[in-house]
């Protein structure tokens, strides 16, 4: 607990990653959303490891299942209950370890917080296999979310030391899907793969940075003060394991200006109030102002690794080095590109319908 | 809405700038905390404006009512409501302005957001007064903390273009507190003066960063998947005005190293697991691992400035120059250390009863 | 904990019998309802001992004061923070029993629960004197249901052995509110009168049954299947010290008939579809069904009387026996209409809320 | 929404009548519980119709799957899904009375509710099928209650005209399994029995009353004055469709009685403090005393009956008759029994898992 997100567009996840299957119960959406079982495997498509450069070898068709709360293609206002069965697991590779806790994974301190009655296998619930989950509820956020006109998009904007030049243009986007690292920067995208390459043929792994912008939002989304546009997004970009930084519009470089270039000026376009930049990120006092909300989160490397690390062994309380196998990802930041839009497109389901927006167009 | 945080330890803020007042209501702290109105009134008097450079010039007593949940100097389990009256007020200054928002201010998304019929004098609830009510409610926290022996900590890294060098040793904790910056490394404290003080000549502002460090804590506080310790804490951060980005641990260092460097190792120190190095930030899985937890909270310089910017007028629909005056801080980083404190303890303290922790020492 | 109530239109209760204040905050009112003092300080005069029979000889004015939320004598949007003070406290009166727990009070259960450090005063949280505060937010619940259309009027059915005949017709609501027992039958509330007198002169006292009547909702309020508007209200009205049992409709009674017999037929009405009677008291699945909703509470006798009763010594562990002066109502029942009235409005503007009901019309 | 319950332990109930399966989450049981499928089967079996009198005849095998939160018999600490398929749907029986809402179901506010586009086959969400759902998640608290020495049991005191005498003894409850009815009293059984088949022969349906005793609860469980005992019981039992009143101890009856009468005395019993009679059925100020808890639930007769019924068609706008064939209950009270005590069993688990019971004893 708690393993639900959200207040009206409510969240709760379930699985694990060696179990059953893992799955998400949505609760909250509105009724009469156009919502298909493909919708939803599309999604789930763009987290599967497949093509991308420095992906597991572990492949499951990961084939959505919606067992309640649609009706004739669409959302009926019940809860929707959604999964995927996890068909090919490996247990074995973790079982020579089970006593030695792996360095940068939650091994430890779940172990001592569920008395060790946790479901080890495979990280069990601290896996990232369980934003499979994610990633089904982001399709529904994002069907409710387009219906009003939003759109939420998100790209690899850093690997390991390899940055992607600027914030692109809108027409970067058809080629950023196109590309198996969802960086909209081709020679960015080419040396980021050979970055993995080479972190993968040391036995090694590497993050990254995630940029997601969200379009088409109305003026004075958000809670405050505690449920801020970007206290919320934080929140929840934290729930995807290795996130361990969020920032938003300039982010950390604002500490270092003057109020007066910080500031966005206002000016008038058409029928709207626009700002002439957005280093607020779409958000003031923590609502949304019409501008692009864009929201950066940092991946650290998977810390599943191959070389050799130091632990300790529990049973015996002494010092242990270990080694890990098994079928990892030496880098999983292109398949948390759509984990990072589902989390956002839940927030924003959520505070609109919150803030009236999504009762408004739905309806 | 929603002004409250937390689910076992659940924090009501409410007032406004220039109300009759700003407080708080804590709903969930236990039965037989030693609280007394003078250690409320300790954590206030940190945030007032008094000593520190580029503080304001509305000075007000912040004499702290604690008007429920208290008896005899401990808490009861019963709501504790605290608030501090709005005494010295200027709202004149505000008037001219009315139909003009303020760049980098709330004033837009909220006067979108409720019809126009939100409170603007000061800000309203967007005004960093109200975080006085949050202070308060750090303090309850903190007391509360204190009997598990978990200790919050912050002071500020960074103002401006003037970084402190490293993490500091504890034992400079003493000279930061006594110092106006709340910066524990004295030369860099004079640097950031003298960048606060050429903020200010300018009509300008400046920025910073705030690191906050929590020791004590036991292993496994947290609550996946969406109850992370640091979903909540950043979560928490984004509800104090000019917080822009939250970073843990290594942050967003991290998404350039390898996963070799990235994980910490652990080893046994006595009857303790550690790790030899703490990058994750005293953080796993969303779990405490027993190590400090750091964070740091990127702060943007108060919007507030009487160098000219472009705005727009709401009433004629036409761009627009403004310039602030009123009584405004060059530099809120300072007096913004103790909320960062404020909003980490309180996490903390929910948290903590969510794990156990609290409980299991109060009795 | 918890001392909060409602999702969207959330009431947070503070204060104790004893202390400074007994106050509320609610947060989540729309911005732009109409709200004076006087309009809160008419219903906590319906709350006040004054002209009731039975009613406790402590008199105080319970002046409602605003703290927070309102401006120009609407409100902002913002959490709204209303108090009482205690002036006419008078605690001696209950130090000689402070180890022998009386009989129907919480004083042993609560003295269990927070380790004897709860405040004792006067029952501390768990005096009715907390229910000024729900009645502050009930005004405010009111506003805004008002301009949604929705009416909601309790009055008293049973005292002790004295039953009101029938449900009233509308015509009757006039009178019922010059009543000093708020009973809408004049003979009916003659003999009330005595009933009561009649406890008080024997050192007892007595209690009866509240019936609410809500009207001018629309079809559909209501958030299956645990937030129904029957399960909320219910478990709100069990907030009010005394209440032990609540029905709806037919309640009861329709354990003892056939389906045929309990079921409301459908008929249209011009625009309507309305039932040719009210059986379901107005909710179906717990939905409103656009009929008026119908709850009756039982109050159970104040147990503060001054006869002789059992209870125990929990210094010496023996049996003991008490005699409860000080100034107590020989029944509460007349006071608590307008608590119960304040219960089901908080409870229908939340919902409403939810259900789309008050946005709508607000705005 | 909201289809969740709880604070701590939070039940997520999902699933339509003639939809794929019924289900439920659970989210945060403690880890370490032993939990077998078996266990749950054991609850769905007694609320499967099959011997009872006046079942449908809709039969299903209502095996339990558990899809997560479980390993080796022991709960993990991690969500629990459970659910069971729907296997027996016969939707055509619905088909011809689309237009027309049944009396006494939700069909008419829900259609209105969710714009037509619920899910209407069997009642959909509103279909007391989902209680299937409730019962295996009363299977998990009542598995978490049991290590703590709480028992919960339920019976039937009365079925339309027939009234069970008395409470009973405990040695009934035993004879009250082994009966259909589960009424203690073998005489009354055999009666509740001819009136169930009175109903039935008349194409009619009957309601009853059932009554709930929890045993083994420490003092001080619950938590005012919003997430009372006895107010959290209420709105778990108003989500079980066609119970429309809620009664503790005493209940409606302390209405008519003195204060002097209604007051249970306190006496010493061994190292306890009881009191010599449980008028307040083991609540006082919301919180537990630590006698038995006693609570009686009102259910309304089934609403499908096939006798014929006045209603109104929606598409022409004209009054109608109707008459409901398809496979109903003639009485479902007997099959709510164990729905019942799944309510109250989940509230208990929650509420003490908040006051510090179930931490306490699982560990």
């Amino acid at each position: 607990m708690s393993n639900s997100l959200g207040t009206l567009f409510r969240v709760t996840s379930f699985g694990e990653s060696h179990g059953e299957c893992v799955g998400v119960v949505i609760d909250g959406c509105p009724a009469g959303v156009q919502l298909s079982r493909e919708c939803v495997q599309q999604e789930l498509d763009r987290r599967r490891p497949s093509g991308q450069p420095g992906a597991t070898s572990r492949r499951e068709p990961d084939n959505a299942r919606i067992l309640s709360g649609t009706l004739e293609g669409h959302t009926t206002g019940a809860p929707i209950c959604m999964l995927v069965e996890n068909t090919n697991i490996q247990s074995d590779a973790y079982g020579p370890l089970a006593d030695i806790p792996r360095p940068g994974h939650a091994d430890y301190p779940a172990g001592v917080k569920y008395g060790g009655m946790n479901d080890p296998r495979g990280g069990g619930r601290f896996s990232g296999r369980i934003t499979a989950g994610f990633v089904m509820a982001g399709a529904v956020a994002k069907a409710v979310l387009a219906g009003c006109g939003v759109e939420v998009f998100a790209h690899t904007v850093r690997i390991g030391r390899v940055r992607a030049p600027g914030t692109e243009a809108e027409s970067a986007r058809a080629s950023c899907r196109t590309n198996a690292l969802s960086c909209c920067d081709g020679p960015a995208a080419a040396a980021m793969e050979r970055e993995i390459e080479d972190a993968r043929a040391g036995g090694d792994s590497v993050g990254g940075v995630i940029e997601c912008v969200a379009t088409g939002l109305p003026v004075g989304i958000g809670e405050p003060v505690f449920s801020t546009v970007d206290g919320e997004i934080a929140r929840a970009l934290f729930a995807i394991p290795a996130v361990k930084a969020v920032e938003f519009g300039g982010g950390f470089a604002l500490s270092a200006v003057r109020g007066s270039q910080a500031n966005d000026p206002f000016t008038v376009a058409g029928d709207r109030v626009v700002t002439t930049k957005n280093d607020a990120g779409g958000i003031l006092g923590g609502l949304t102002t019409g501008m692009p909300i864009v929201v950066r989160a940092a991946v650290k490397p998977t810390p599943s690794v191959s070389v050799k690390q130091r632990s300790v062994n529990l049973k015996t309380w002494q010092d242990a080095e270990m080694s890990i196998s098994g079928r990892h990802d030496a880098c999983i930041v292109p398949r948390a590109v759509v984990v990072v839009e589902a989390m956002v497109a839940v927030v924003l389901c959520d505070l609109g319908l919150q803030g009236g927006l999504i009762s408004g167009c739905v309806k």
